[in-house]
């Protein structure tokens, strides 16, 4: 199955955060291509895989970096496929410097950004299946099957929490 | 024609920032819907409005807000259409609490944050369109376009710029 | 007892900071009701819980959350009790993203906010107390035997600072 | 009619934040003390106040200050009277200081804190309300009202930013 | 020998931080009292410390406390002896909020800012000292010396990190 | 009459600032020197000021400068005096660049730091002459006097802002 | 004479605080070329641009950016010269975005960053005349004048702050 | 061989850091002398160091310190010689108060400021290289292989993190 979805990122000490991406894309059933190419040491390879990636079928890109994150900018700046961010926390300054490098984009390129680390690395694989679930009704439906599986997850939870009884709600 | 993008802002303040959204979604000939409905004063209309998008043809939303921006993130919680988020620079803390109340969103339900004010309100109507210009060539193309002329208005700018003469470039 | 309190947090992983508030209420001796209810995850869930917490009796919401913490702000947009706010700094931006978006609410829908973390948990009982101190002389008296009982402790621990001689103070 | 709320801050050049207070109390028909009274400037003015507004009939006690805004702080420190906290921008860290001042309360100590500057003066009227609406069923109503005023002024805003005819919702 | 400063902190869990300050005003033969007193918990007996201070002898006061770190303007607004305030990190916030509450104080009542946490702790000993040092020839020797030796140390420590012959300096 | 005070600015544009110490040093009868000398670009005179400080009777230096302010601690560095640094609000980052440079200094050096801006310049003042009244009895008076007419001015000023009758406090 | 110095801004907005960089090149007698190009919206045209610089005669390159600057680090990926990295406040976030964005650069990409705005505008000249003055005496030379001339205006300035009269120093 | 570039630390606590300068300005065959010298603690030493240094062959000065970093600013006052400032996170603020103090220096006094912390120390050798290559084709050389190494393993790892197969790209 051709991958939809490519994700790149800007080094592989990434990867433990974006496998929160790579986990919940399996989940929905989406084939992607992952991949190590930074916007500052691989520029002109980040360009080929960015310049190639819609004729090979892509839909979506995902882009994950730390620090002064521009990955995900760069991409944004070579293509009009929509491009989604998620900063990473690998810097002393925790991440607010990801995030403004990612959010702050100037008007005409945008980049759709994340939390910062793992919840952004999970939302930019949910946020990739709502834009492909637009047009393929299995991952709409898969979509809808995974908030209420996350809504009954809370009440399994809640249920622990509650230590008296409760009124009906 | 019937819209495909809702536009919700917090507040009718806001309009003179999102009309930067409208401006260019006119520009590429999207249709869409724009009204004011606040997370925290009508969450029953808000409510409404996102669980009747769907049905009336709305693919993508986008929430304009600031201050505790809670607006884009109430709407993600109803709906699994992509939303984007535009935070806004109106209380004293200058669009930060906007941005962060927008951006940090758990692990489930993403919104797809833009940067903060106006370059984020143009953003949110460029992104939408390279959402749905996924399964629409028109739309594929005017952004093919947009892309171009910016870069030649950026050319423009830099002749009166360049004092000198200058190497070929 | 019927509960007066209502106790709502994001996620079970906030039940360690949250039990600072439970531990405080039973000191007071005030009944209340804990669960776990995301605004995110299950908004209709919260919905319900805060829709039907008046006429159960509860007189006061508390609502511990991290990152984009929504949900004091979703309370306080469906009920006119007061809604009380435990920003929790579970995000690598540590609280700051908690903070701002449980005290920035806009004008009309307040959110009394504590302190971020374990701190803002334990005075979230406090100050709940305090309100319903106003009309119950026990929780009343309790509260000013709780301030003379800490006062006390800062004593005690001062005489094992307190290395040489003092004044008489 | 005796003072149920009273309100101080520590500058007189708070007030014009201040009257968002005072308006909507009025608009409550709650009935308020309002002086200037600085922590750092009168602390023993403060102290008195704090210490005789119980005896006269006051439940609820609201600071406004800027910068290292200590007023709420060592008011609490002095009661068990809950205390409304409003964070004012007049600083030039435009309010951050005041916000971190207002909130950060040690455990055992909580102030309320509403949002920086005007947003957060409008907010205190409306939680001293809710406090006082548990056994005030006058106010209890008015706040409802409030909620509905609000809201409705919401839909009105809408209809003018509406442009194009829209679903039914 | 009676006490020249008097040293208050916040709890005994500053304790820690503040024995950087003891340290070295034993070093300097500065006799102190040192004890645990809250602006918030026990601000009576803040109160009587600061007020009997002067007339026991006390010539400069040391304030360390966290978060809402109120302890050293609420000591400079019952005195007009020199105070010194020291930040610590004991919150989530990681002593900017100690920081913030210390050193913006209000015009009119200075509070001496240091460093946040050790580095502050140590340095409030010596601004004593050299405040102190200025009708105490004894003490402006010692000050002198301390800083001979500190500088001693660092060209100790430079002939350990320098691996090559270095020129001349 | 000798200069007890030297009053050092960065750069002339710091004088509607600074002018706020020199006024209130009047007030309490202080004699001082001011002039300008920065860090960075006059070095060597400021380090002759610094140096030549003590013997023409300064005992206290008082600097104040903006964005990497590094001038109170530079003549931190090379004298014993108590050094107090007021930072200056005048770079993009408003001022928390210059606090954190002046505030921030290494264990051994300590700058007593005022708040940012005109608060702190005034509160520059006040501190010097707290220093200097430990050993100067009519200054030890002016500062009551001016603690006085502080909290008279606030009472004054309450008077205006009390609308209805008040309780005897 | 051919242009030693390459300055790229992101926008034509960004001329006023540039034009502080070609004015002290002027002043260094060191020839340059200046033109816009984004990042963003001109990324062939930048590339062209930098790749092209070193067989042009271009030693050093300035990049002037705000928001999310990529442009100085997106330069830097592309060449083994000097960049220079000037981050503008043209966003609601002041400038501490553009600041992080230039100045977080990953290990391998160096991007030596200036203050923001107008002071860092004109360092980037000075630093560029700094790097040029290594092997070029004129600059040299013209670098220390410039240094003395700096020096004499301070005095010149203190002379007129300076009231009364001064000890020799 | 003679030193081209001096290194200085502030403290000996932040060789770990440092060494990632020496590493790499030894792989690119660059001599170096590197010492501890604090701006505060040895201001005359850090004089004499910087006042010898380019009669001693030095070409650029690297500056590493944290806290309130006035290293590498000091220096910068009393040379021509490009400065290159390393920000340390060595204090509780996490390097921001270094990185502020160091980038935020006043026009006329230039400090080329790298990322905080460990990848700052490395960028600093690469900057200086960059410097130095501007007349040495060996340095120039080498610069060119790092940067084809460090994209060789990027790509490296790339074939580790990809999973499936691949378009050509």
């Amino acid at each position: 199955m051709k991958a939809k979805v490519l994700i790149l990122m800007g080094s592989d000490s990434d990867l433990p955060v974006m496998e929160g991406t790579t986990k919940l894309l399996t989940e929905f059933n989406i084939p992607y291509h992952m991949t190590v190419s930074s916007a500052h040491r691989t520029p002109e390879r980040t360009l080929k895989l960015v310049k190639s990636a819609q004729k090979n079928g892509i839909a979506v890109i995902i882009a994950g970096a730390g620090a002064a994150a521009h990955l995900a900018g760069v991409i944004a700046s070579h293509t009009t496929l929509p491009v989604i961010g998620v900063p990473i926390d690998s810097s002393p300054l925790e991440g607010i410097d990801a995030l403004y490098s990612t959010v702050q984009m100037p008007p005409g390129i945008p980049v759709a950004t994340m939390a910062v680390g793992k919840a952004g690395a999970k939302n930019a694989a949910i946020f990739a299946a709502q834009i492909l679930g637009l047009n393929d009704s299995k991952i709409a439906e898969a979509l809808k099957d995974y908030k209420k599986k996350m809504a009954g997850e809370v009440v399994k939870k809640a249920k622990k929490v509650e230590k008296e009884e409760f009124w009906k709600h």
